[in-house]
């Protein structure tokens, strides 16, 4: 069995080889360019471990694993333009270096590769990971328009949030983890119990995000404080909305647009906002519940534990954690 | 056997009974507009009529029927994006109705639920489906591609404009008809000939809506002279380029954004030269030489020539023509 290290090197060279048209070359540079963007190919290792649970053979997985991480990155290059986004992992966005339409038909040409790549899977489990490809791409969708949605609505409870976010994030992370399982031959059940894993480990994932954008980890490449400035309706946002009284509320909905003071400032005026609501703990223990509950589903897989040490490994250095 | 008008509400039944969720609505109700849309529903017909030469079971052919018409809708839906089109079959586009961030999300929602009706197809079918519909996919985005090039491209040949429509328009009616065949049990070399009828029914079929651009049919809802007013090398354009001298060329390129001359007056002076140079006839040679190979490629099918007379009766239909 290869370890995490190998096995992204695997994913790498197997990406690295994959062949795509040269012509035309505005359709066809922008899928090349985001690829080699690199990022942490989170989603093609979570396929890739998932499969190594139930097979010494995580190779057969590869195509898959490219398909998902395509699929991904075709997200990122539509998402940017919705978002208007001008960078993207420290580099220009295909939008803002190539323009909107060929951020829109190179976006669509890599959906359809990232399909290319899953024609390549055996046969007979075709029809199946098809199927399990289908409805997450989907289900990611619904979650962007989700997200889109919530910037024009007034309130979002946290119920809502939390469906979204798993939604545009943990359903990704959980068809990857059931694609890999079903490449490594997994029961029905087992694959049940990978998505629900797969699903808590994305909405830890996600809460980080919202945390890290506002109290900092150099890990990130982002600003401190983005989200603040941008009014964006995260879990710290909406769980201080829910807590606050009524003229607390008003500060943390207008404090973003408000003209005459520094954007330091702005974060700073939101930030004691959520120190005072005891906001960054109760994020911290939502992570941590989600983590632990997502590491206690791997040990009731039916194999042994040294199976799991892979995943387990990746999705505490994932978390940044000790498990 | 069904006879075509049969065929059709066939399909139409089938489609309007095909489900897509409801929430969230921004995401779904574009696609239902889109499809109630209408249009000829002739890439589906094609995929039916295929599969009718091979077997009397088209039945099994609506889910892949479906999925070429919500693939070819989908193309539709970016491409009014890109080419900032308000109007499409008489109504607004989802662009102009809903704007640019639903139309691009909504249309990637589109060409997933193309795959996921695709998955319904026989599993012993389905590797080679889906390849032939992931090639048709993308060849259809180059094509998309080299029509955005030719705008901002001085000179376009005659060759390139043919290689262009070819993957524009023709590659998808040549995967509808492969799809078709295969899930009727046609041979390879069934599938290699039907798809060269395609190829070169797209092409007389392109050039015919080039033609009644300019010079008119009461079938098409649009005003006649769209293209001279836009500018747009379509095949006049470019043979008129090719047949003229300088002078007259220059005429050609400039009229469309000349100030101070009205839409009709633009619209006469372009059609004054075409007609000096002999274009539409030359454009109804092509067209003609296209449909006729097309059609002389059916007869050396390996099935009785009653089993192609619903194809070469819906080509006639479709192309205004006896045959």
């Amino acid at each position: 069995m290869q370890n995490n290290e190998q096995l992204l090197q695997a994913f790498e060279n197997y990406l690295a080889q994959t062949e795509f048209p040269a012509e035309p070359e505005l359709l066809y540079a922008p899928i090349g360019y985001s690829l080699a963007g690199g990022g942490k190919r989170l989603r093609p290792m979570l396929l890739m471990l998932a499969c190594g649970i139930f097979s010494d053979d995580t190779q057969r997985a590869l195509p898959a694993a490219a398909a998902v991480e395509v699929f991904h990155n075709f997200t990122l290059l539509h998402d940017d333009i919705m978002d208007n986004a001008a960078v993207r992992r420290g580099k220009p966005s295909v939008f803002a270096k190539w323009g909107q339409n060929v951020a829109i038909l190179s976006g669509d040409a890599m959906l359809i590769c990232a399909y290319r790549l899953l024609s390549a899977i055996p046969p007979q489990l075709l029809p199946q990971v098809l199927a399990t490809f289908n409805t997450m791409a989907l289900e990611v969708c619904e979650g962007q328009q989700y997200d889109m949605d919530f910037e024009n609505k007034p309130k979002v409870s946290v119920v809502e949030y939390m469906h979204m976010i798993e939604l545009k994030t943990s359903v990704l992370l959980a068809g990857a983890v059931v694609i890999g399982a079903t490449l490594g031959g997994a029961s029905e059940e087992d694959c049940r119990k990978l998505r629900r894993f797969a699903i808590e480990l994305g909405l830890a994932f996600q809460l980080q995000d919202d945390l890290l954008d506002s109290y900092g980890d150099e890990r990130l490449g982002k600003a401190i404080g983005g989200d603040i400035l941008e009014g964006k309706k995260t879990y710290l946002m909406i769980t201080a909305m829910s807590h606050a009284d009524e003229p607390t509320r008003e500060v943390l909905r207008s404090t973003y647009r408000k003209q005459g003071i520094s954007d330091q400032e702005k974060i700073d005026t939101v930030k004691a906002i959520y120190d005072s609501l005891d906001i960054p703990r109760l994020t911290e223990q939502q992570i941590s519940l989600r983590f632990e509950r997502a590491l206690a589903i791997l040990d009731t897989l039916s194999v042994g534990a040294e199976r799991t040490k892979g995943m387990r490994d990746y999705a505490a250095g994932l978390m940044g954690r000790k498990h």
